[in-house]
């Protein structure tokens, strides 16, 4: 996705081989054009997919998920990362463990919201390591549901998350790939890897 | 707004007279068109305002504030509850406690995102005590800038909140007004307190 891409050489900040700061357009501040149109591209590649929820992780994902459930005419869901005062329990609940942060994190959805009836897109900000997406495919196998794929907005494909889910047999449509951060420079991948 | 105060009494469901779980769109699952009309309604009100930025807090107030920043033609931006590992200074902090929880969190916003040439939309998707957007108030402070008022789906009326807020002479614009929870009914103010 060329808008996207343009606006990663132009606005990324590379921190380290590992590490790409995005926080202009994705991470804190939100550019709402450029996330409409990411909901739009997500709803394009997956519009005979027969989608009927869009799940993501706040709080990154919110945003592309909710613009491509807006296109999809699907509601978006966010699955919480600690369980709140109203949300204590009738949950399907995943762990996730963060390489950054050296720690596991249950992410859970109500089970109001995902059920054997539905057809699943998945979709968040970045893969690197493939855990966040790996508790979203959890929670929905636990709900019976069908996945119908994963869609990345960033996906780090010098890392293994997206040849874990890939060798699955899981459709993973990544909108940019990164395929190196080296030398504090952004290079892509130049055909993405899901098409 | 009408659209919002009939989706609170078709699926709203009151859990005390000071809970209101609304997560089957906004704080869990989210109904795109819904946060679609409501940014549009915040846009609305606030047209003339000279809006350059959106600020909310992760995680329910991004799809509203996305979706007002969208149409308002402006970036949005989510305060961090907590300092994640891209973004570790250069950051205005203001502490909010939880009435809920019990504790106290810092919100973070980068110095890059919010300057004394802005003029702030702040958006929740609750107002209650109030603590929250007191502590937005004091980022935009902290930052210079101008606040141009606090825009918010749900404010729960029979608490303190908006009274503190409005006594400061600022600006607030609730989308609907919730006067009691009493009796496991959801009751509104005939009138919005913002009119």
């Amino acid at each position: 996705m060329k808008l996207l891409k343009d606006k990663i050489q132009n606005e990324g900040r590379v921190l380290s081989e590992n590490v790409l700061k995005v926080d202009t357009f994705l991470n804190h501040q939100i550019d709402p054009p450029l996330m409409q149109a990411v909901g739009e591209e997500f709803a394009r590649r997956f519009k005979d997919a027969g989608i009927t929820k869009v799940i993501t992780i706040e709080s990154s994902g919110i945003a592309p998920a909710m613009m491509a459930g807006l296109v999809l005419g699907v509601p978006a869901i966010f699955a919480r990362k600690q369980k709140s005062l109203t949300l204590i329990d009738h949950l399907y609940t995943a762990s996730v463990f963060s390489f950054t942060k050296n720690e596991s994190n249950d992410i859970s959805v109500s089970k109001d919201f995902v059920t054997s009836e539905d057809t699943v897109l998945l979709i968040d900000d970045f893969l690197a390591n493939g855990q966040a997406a790996l508790g979203l495919i959890d929670i929905v196998e636990q709900a019976g549901a069908k996945l119908a794929g994963v869609g990345i907005v960033i996906e780090k494909g010098f890392q293994k998350g997206g040849a874990i889910i890939r060798d699955k047999g899981i459709r993973v449509e990544s909108l940019a790939i990164i395929s190196s951060l080296a030398n504090g420079k952004v290079e892509f991948l130049g055909e993405d890897l899901s098409k």
